[in-house]
């Protein structure tokens, strides 16, 4: 496979990790040493998990201190830059922004109050106007990115298969008014809807207000024209585990660019749980 | 005001009312009579409350039991009718047809899967094809029913203007998929958006992710081509309640098409907490 390493500037250069929670930042460190550069991660103070970080050389950094954090990327020669790891959308009040960081508000303007798609997309241009080239993790992590079709052993039915195919319609409808990436259908009836609370809360809902009827579909979708250099959709362990506890089946997700926190681990949960795991051919 | 009152068949027939939970079947019966017609009430087993069902003639009757319903519409020369407070979505399980309810599940056939708008719709047509002339409650409710504007003394800004613009795009987005009727927006943010939760959960949900900006707005309509006879938007005391304890500034609802179920109640509360009710026009 040709990887987008290849077309890669400065290959001797580090790559800077502007890392939030979770596991993954950790592991496209790992992969960025296995293929041979090095890595600077900033680590966002109140989102970055220290055990994640510790291993790699790393500053913390307040998300409002773009000036401190752009000398940071700029000391460590890192010109590809990574943004990976949720961070919960900031409020101007706890940015208490640095000279570098007012000036980058100043720019984001409106886009600021926007969606958080807007706020990302203008983020990554920003960052390349400074002269970064913003990667996508998933040029990273090939073998954590979701796959076509049936992973796992278990296959969708046919009342499955067409819940994927109405959460895909309420996704793209939400979507294009930049809200959540997620819902949860079952049997053409749909339960629960993402917006702000995220995924896992959304799960946990759409139990609880389950019917009789087989089990729902979980269906997380990129929103369209959703830049997925800056928040891709990403499954784990924990999101396989809320959708057995919520009495659901399966979970429909875009191949290519949905990214699975721990790949393995997920396929085997969810064979042992009888759960499909489906990229779907959108 | 040229009542649709006059317009009806059967001036001495007595008024079906069919009776799920909550304070609005006992409004409707009062309002009925205060008209100077008689009432007899088919209160769902399960979902109407006993204390407001109770002073006016009724029978209890099992969701499925559509046959002892027809015959006790008949027996009451009821040939209006009402269909007046929530009533969950039931499940084939839980329905236990009667002789007649399984013909009638049969000639729902399809639409029992379908979202609840696809539901009630059907059981509104078989209820005309079965002879009865089904009213809408706000027929009956006049006072009760949400007019254009300011009511009560609190106006929405620009900043709440805008999210009710946002949050009626977001709506009929979702109604296209019969999904949900409410949703809350916090300048230019939505927070949380209803599916088969209701909206009071909706409300508290948006409350716990809520931004430090100035406080969202509660957005409730009818879905587009929401069969207003079966399911209208509704609005109590406490929704207010909930509205004030989520932090946001007020609730824009349709004019016309959304019940209060204590009109006064709802205005003082809101007036006492700085809450707006804004009659969209739409």
């Amino acid at each position: 496979m040709n990887t987008p390493l290849n077309r890669m500037s400065f290959h001797n250069s580090a790559v800077g990790i502007l890392a939030g929670g979770g596991v993954l930042p950790g592991q496209v460190a790992q992969k960025i040493i296995a293929q041979g550069r090095s890595v600077f991660i900033i680590a966002f103070e109140g989102f970055a998990e220290e055990a994640v970080i510790r291993p790699f050389p790393h500053a913390y950094v307040r998300l409002g201190a773009a000036g401190q954090l752009l000398s940071l990327l700029r000391q460590n020669h890192c010109q590809d830059i990574v943004l990976i790891g949720p961070v919960r959308r900031p409020s101007l009040l706890d940015l208490r922004p640095d000279k570098e960081g007012a000036k980058i508000l100043a720019r984001l303007g409106k886009a600021f109050f926007r969606g958080d798609d807007g706020l990302l997309a203008a983020l990554v241009n920003i960052l390349a106007e400074e002269g970064f080239h913003v990667r996508g993790a998933h040029e990273f992590l090939h073998e954590s990115v979701g796959r076509l079709g049936v992973m796992g052993k278990i296959v969708p039915d046919e009342v499955a298969l067409h819940d994927i195919e109405l959460g895909i319609k309420v996704i793209h409808a939400l979507g294009k008014l930049d809200i959540g990436q997620a819902c949860v259908v079952q049997s053409g009836v749909v339960l629960a809807v993402e917006a702000m609370e995220g995924t896992d809360k959304m799960i946990i809902r759409a139990g609880e207000c389950r019917q009789p009827r087989p089990g729902g579909v979980l269906v997380k979708l990129a929103k369209p024209g959703q830049e997925r250099r800056a928040d891709m959709p990403t499954i784990g362990p924990r999101t396989i585990d809320n959708v057995v506890k919520a009495g659901l089946r399966g979970v429909g997700f875009e191949p290519g660019s949905t990214l699975f926190t721990d790949m393995q681990a997920c396929i085997d949960l969810a064979d042992q749980q009888n759960i499909f795991l489906y990229g779907i051919d959108l």
